[in-house]
């Protein structure tokens, strides 16, 4: 006789903190998420956050979360929520208000669903995806027993999520809120201006390479025109070499012009740190100037 | 015909080390794991303990164990030792005499099972759980087929708690050892005397929050009382505003206390670092000055 | 009627870049692998591997490959490529070049498979392992939809460690290549001659170790000689101290030589940092220097 099993998929728990790694306090975060949902793969996006720096932490999640599993069969808004069955579910916690009276939600928001304070950590989400259902943590058979105050990525956000990853539907977790009432946090937005567009740094990697919030989809034509040049009104800075990737450039120390994988325009110095070269800080302005002939 | 499968629970090795994640030393542990229990769920606890401290290590130890997975059914003292089946298998190194004639051992202790040198760096465990059983890794079918004098994370404990891991019963490992012979080392002990509490700082986490050996079960009216205030004899600061959360302190800089996720005093600086505000150190002592009226 | 079910092993992806972990690149290439294979169980080696430097890249990677799981079977030289079924597929990014005409590529080396970058970052393995097949990754069907020009950790080479690990068979990932076009960097090679050995500095780990490339094979009598020490040329410095292990030395600030876990000549200074005591880097210069007699 032979016989087909089909295995439940191993549902995604993907953590993003700034709690850093030497504490224990990521450790303890998974172990209770092994205890609810031992089948679960827990994947670490980051937990090097600045300390409390909501806006980076939405702008990192902003660029990664696309990438992960999302749950089989899209939902239309207005559906019931559904089990994240294979879908991933975010655990994120930059929390300065814990303990406070700052919600604790959990979101279905297009193919994924997302955990965490609602302090305008997803911002961008909210910004980018249908919200499906939204509800607030208030149901304590999905904490742990006992609750800190100062801690609920353990005590709340750990087990909400481990239990959404294991199969209990959002709506189980707490009270459904509207999601037009949940915090966001202002993004910053590039404006467009004749013969330029005005930005800002919205993050630095681990190689100085800068990040502007400047969209490749608002210059497609960025290695076409004439000439492109950055400027940094704060420094004084100013960048006008243009590269398709890192290695076109010499070795020589000049930062130069990219696009980014996050699909926006980014400096870069080969072999080297833009972010040093150039003395610029996330949150500082800079502008693209664009001629078109 | 209907037919319900249990698959056999995955279990769970969560590891901690002052080895830091940058050689490749825990990536080569988690290579033997897997080797040896292919469907493992490794979970790390810290790899960032300051290099061969000790006391430093058990704390972040006991602040988490009691999270993770417990074997379902707990044994009584003087049951014989049984498998980990679901429960968690700490394999712990933080080892300066690696290589000498110190010990190397496996513990059932309370839920859990413990894997690591003999150095006290389970003294917080053997204070608060009944040991069932503890043995000798002296078993060399357990271990790789070549062990080095320097590392023996990779060469002893990550096998063991492998196949502990993977169904071998402790007793397996090795000779039994009677658990009153295992090294301890002198835990910092809160002392009460009257209209105050002498304690020591025991850790300083990622945001610079001083965690403290003296526990909220000591003073459980921490915020009833008209008056209670930190001193540091070293320093000569002293800390009096005392906060639920995080958020209930205004963003001025100033220090408070706060009870810890860990059950015990700590202070903080909301939005800031409380160690160097304070310029206090892990080991400094600090008094809990109490008026109760 | 009883059954036994044999469920396929869980698949290892191990992965070492030069990424560090706080941007959430790391964190995307795990959820692209888990959204291909969910039953992959993902192994970071490293991420910490200096910018650019694949020949630190490679040492790492040559440190802890044969300690991962690989297939059951080895091949023989010559005989078809194979699905990894239980062996460990090495994902390795320290890419300069990304986006350049180098070329990106897969490996079945010994018993293991190896993605990444065709710049040298293989050197050792291929050194010391016999290639059963190579291939360029020119196969689209195994990159993301949208292929950046600057993360091909994400785009290219996460799907196809990932496709290899879910058993998509090598040769279907793009086209053969000659095992001996590839890419290798001179790798530091020790010297011996009358009285002495030459060699370099290949590594210092998180605990300030100095690491050689000098294998213990080359000096196999290491304890046994009358007199060892070793001298470095480029700052002046002698050790002349052999120890067993790292406890075997009284807590006194003095460096000594030992045999490292890689199998290497190292230098150590108990509980303190040999590097910073000598003032020695990465690719320096080592004597070591016997006398039989």
């Amino acid at each position: 006789m032979n016989q087909t099993i089909s295995l439940t998929p191993r549902p995604v728990v993907a953590l993003l903190t700034d709690f850093g790694v030497s504490d224990g306090y990521i450790g303890v975060m998974k172990g209770v998420i092994a205890g609810i949902t031992p089948e679960v793969h827990i994947i670490d996006i980051t937990h090097d956050i600045a300390p409390q720096h909501i806006l980076s932490g939405a702008w990192i999640l902003a660029s990664v979360y696309r990438y992960f599993p999302g749950r089989e069969g899209g939902d239309q808004p207005g559906e019931p929520a559904q089990r994240p069955s294979s879908g991933t579910v975010f655990v994120c916690v930059v929390d300065p208000g814990v303990g406070s009276a700052r919600g604790a939600i959990a979101l279905h928001a297009g193919n994924w669903f997302f955990v965490g304070p609602d302090n305008g950590l997803f911002s961008y989400v909210l910004a980018e995806q249908p919200v499906h259902a939204a509800c607030m943590l208030s149901n304590p058979a999905y904490h742990l027993s006992q609750v800190s105050a100062t801690f609920h990525g353990r005590d709340i956000f750990a087990p909400a999520g481990a239990h959404l990853a294991g199969g209990i539907a959002l709506s189980e977790l707490g009270t459904p809120i509207d999601p037009a009432t949940l915090q966001r946090i202002d993004l910053p937005q590039p404006t467009p201006r004749p013969g330029a567009i005005d930005g800002s740094i919205v993050h630095i990697d681990h190689f100085g390479n800068l990040i502007s919030n400047i969209p490749l989809t608002m210059i497609p034509e960025l290695f076409n025109f004439p000439q492109v040049r950055a400027t940094f009104p704060n420094s004084g800075g100013e960048v006008s070499n243009r590269k398709r990737f890192f290695a076109e450039e010499p070795d020589n120390g000049q930062p130069f012009l990219y696009i980014d994988s996050s699909g926006s325009i980014g400096i870069a110095v080969r072999n080297g740190n833009a972010a040093q070269a150039l003395n610029i800080g996330v949150g500082m302005p800079i502008t693209l100037v664009i001629s078109t002939k």
